[in-house]
């Protein structure tokens, strides 16, 4: 009962294109690139949004909301940053539509034309410093925790649900603070933020690190980010945490008065996860038969089916299903009961599967005869019969959505070790990329010119110097110079 | 202690907007008719989102995400829709920027022209029901339920904070049905989920009805909606629900299989409220001295201040102020302790004043000595001591807010009642409204014509054709012609 989805060891691919669809997750819009988050993907973002939000809160930040428009010059003011952007923005240069004149429908009026383009946000570093230029006067304004929700654009041409889409949606904190010291303290906090959001919730361990300079966010002098491995051996970048420096206070002329009276530049930071996180979740844990949800973002946790025959039958499993339900509602369980007369038992135990519920309980009669239901993991796809009598049932599925969320995650940690390798040739690093993918641990010689030839010849980049990695010089996989330690390589996202 | 507001009576609408940037809700951006949120304003609007979004849920309805841009062509396919938001459009029509060869910064790359310009969001109908052709094909797919929070653009000449700008946020439900009556059904549930939210958690006592053709919603059938009065006697419209008809599902060739086998079009509905709410908010219940918050939504409901001199008297209050805020917080009520040096408490007053904080309790030396606290309400600027053996505090404190949240209501009942006029000749009709402003209900002949003329020579609209009004024939106020039932008119924000 797989729904007809393509297997991953097939196409990956495919897998991943048709499992998005076929569990309502997303699909793609009349519009290059937009995608429409379907009602049960959106219901998994609403838990991610709440629990990292709720991070947010507990680090002391607060939300707010700056314009969707950026006036064209902005970006120009930190030159890196217009470097990095400029390519990939939408322009509006319009402000009104009228009929046209032969009557082929509406045209865009060419006396509405705007004095200065706008660009719909990349991100908002330029239209929130030029704000916080009001906001900061003295250090006693400081710091400023900032965080906003909300959707940006990214011209992409090559574009994958959740993965890569035109427009995202995604969170982006912004603070200010009056050293140097401070702004790199909250940058490492927030890829702590992440990297726990990612492993706790999510299921998902992450490699933290920083990134090289080829990688880093335009406008930053150091990008912090977490980094998860997906089940075909590509990683995938899931969250990334920038220490600006002054660049963007200088860009905007935010300054401050010190305590001892002096005026200096403000010192900043931005961090960020998307949308995309979705898609890492979705890669990361599901299977052949459909998505596996770590329990605890499953919209739905646990569903109840009933098996049976006429009405006499559903009403007494009708029953003992409420009372189950109540049990379950009350211990902060998330339950549904299909009781749905349209639909067989196989085709909802397949749609189930397919939209990921953790837990799956079926009630027929024998099991009303013998005080019993019948318990099937999602993860494991194991199903086992369960004594109602030997253990109140809501302590038993509580720790039964526990034993998941952490086996979930064990998997996922197993996995990402069977495909990191360290390798110490060129020869074994091309050919571990080639046979097994995963993280390849080497040794790199510090340049971007090795770096770009190594992703050149493999596809492979460096997606971060571990924060972790042991004191070890060696010799550059590629180019055989010194290297102060070893960095992660992949093929990815 | 006003913080240099200037007076409602004076100049009402400086009062707004001088309280709306110093109490810090939002300011405007650099971008024209674009507003900044700020943390004090959003934590607000935040309660307001969390509130709705339970009552949306409660009502059978789940989120998700359509794209922010529309195809210019899809606009054009609902012929009204077209007419109502053609001139007020941001219109993307270039997708990447470029340096410019004379190095005077960045430019739209000529190169980068879309096929077709796309169109930012100004509401959803369009890009949504072209969604929808696909989501439904039969009876089983209906109703379907869905509602989105999002930002839409409608480019206004004249703008102001909350009220009316650019860019705004809101949330818009879209629902399909397969029958008329569910439609309807619907679109008056919505309706009264505004009303009740807006009574209830605003302490806005709003009138329901129906809106004329002229201030219908452009695609729709029927219109209702929710008006609110303010403070200098205009009416808000607070919330609209549209009843759709086919007209969407025409235009989009959305059409469902009967339970009967026949193939027949979708009934749609859809509904709104949007950031304005913020504004009849603040602009309800707000004083000379600053905001006015109902204690459901007020993001702090009570702040302790401590009065003292010296560091033993500011411990020993401490201890007291950390027990008072323990067993608030356990009650359920958000509270914060202001200890900070830098500020006098007279200081404090004043901002928390201007904040609207419902409730301050104030502790001195003295207070600790006779185990008392004051406690002030900012709704009433009323003052008084309470003796903490004489009740649990957070008994006292639970209940006065809940008192608070009675009275305001009331307050904004009764003063709505007082400018609240039945009239029956245009010189009285013209008299009211320039002497009192205020709801008038007079007879309407029921003519576009007539509402247009009164417009014109009073500036005056039909608010709403009240949903309870009294049965009752009458002759127009203006023309004297016939009228089926009395009608509210009103200058409006």
């Amino acid at each position: 009962m797989s729904k007809g989805l393509p297997k991953r060891s097939e196409d990956y691919s495919l897998w991943y294109n048709e499992l998005v669809k076929k569990a309502d997750l997303a699909e793609n819009s009349a519009v290059r690139g937009c995608m429409v988050i379907k009602p049960y993907g959106y219901s998994i973002w609403e838990k991610m949004q709440a629990q990292l939000d709720k991070m947010f809160k507990e680090t002391g930040h607060t939300n707010a909301y700056f314009p969707l428009f950026i006036p064209k010059s902005y970006l120009s003011k930190e030159a890196s940053h217009v470097e990095g952007f400029a390519k990939e923005c939408a322009v509006v240069t319009h402000y009104r539509l009228k009929n046209a004149e032969d009557g082929s429908g509406v045209i865009v009026d060419p006396d509405a034309k705007l004095e200065e383009e706008l660009i719909v946000r990349p991100t908002s570093e330029t239209v929130i410093w030029s704000t916080y230029k009001n906001w900061i006067q003295s250090y006693r304004d400081l710091p400023l925790l900032v965080n906003q929700w909300a959707n940006v654009v990214r011209w992409e041409m090559r574009t994958r649900l959740f993965l890569r889409t035109s427009e995202f949606l995604w969170q982006e904190g912004h603070t200010a603070h009056a050293t140097a010291k401070e702004a790199m303290d909250e940058t490492v906090q927030m890829m702590n933020v992440y990297a726990q959001f990612a492993e706790e919730y999510m299921g998902v361990p992450v490699v933290k690190g920083r990134k090289t300079e080829n990688e880093r966010f335009a406008g930053a002098d150091e990008t912090l980010c977490i980094e998860a491995m997906m089940q075909d051996g590509k990683a995938l970048q899931a969250g990334t945490s920038h220490f600006l420096g002054q660049n963007f206070a200088k860009a905007f002329d935010v300054k401050f008065a010190t305590k001892e009276g002096g005026l200096e530049y403000v010192w900043g930071t931005s961090w960020g996860v998307s949308t995309r996180l979705m898609g890492a979740l979705i890669m990361a844990h599901s299977d052949d038969n459909g998505l596996v949800l770590p329990p605890k973002l499953a919209p739905i946790q646990v569903v109840i089916v009933p098996i049976y025959r006429g009405e006499a039958e559903l009403e007494a499993i009708s029953a003992k299903a409420n009372e189950i339900m109540a049990e379950l509602r009350k211990a902060g369980v998330s339950v549904k009961f299909d009781n749905r007369d349209t639909h067989k038992p196989g085709w909802k135990f397949a749609e189930y599967e397919l939209k990921g519920v953790p837990i799956r309980i079926a009630m027929g009669p024998r099991d009303l005869e013998n005080g019993t239901i019948e318990i099937a993991r999602r993860d494991t796809l194991t199903k086992s019969t369960f004594e109602l009598a030997s253990q109140p049932v809501a302590e038993k599925i509580t720790g039964l959505l526990d034993e998941i969320q952490e086996s979930i995650y064990k998997k996922a940690f197993d996995f990402r070790a069977s495909v990191t390798s360290e390798v110490n040739t060129w020869e074994e690093f091309q050919q571990v990329l080639e046979e097994k993918g995963g993280f390849v641990s080497a040794h790199w010689d510090g340049t971007s010119e090795t770096e770009d030839k190594i992703k050149e010849l493999t596809k492979a980049t460096i997606r971060c110097i571990p924060l972790d990695r042991k004191e070890e010089t060696g010799s550059c996989v590629y180019t055989g110079k010194p290297s102060a330690g070893r960095v992660y390589f992949a093929k990815a996202y």
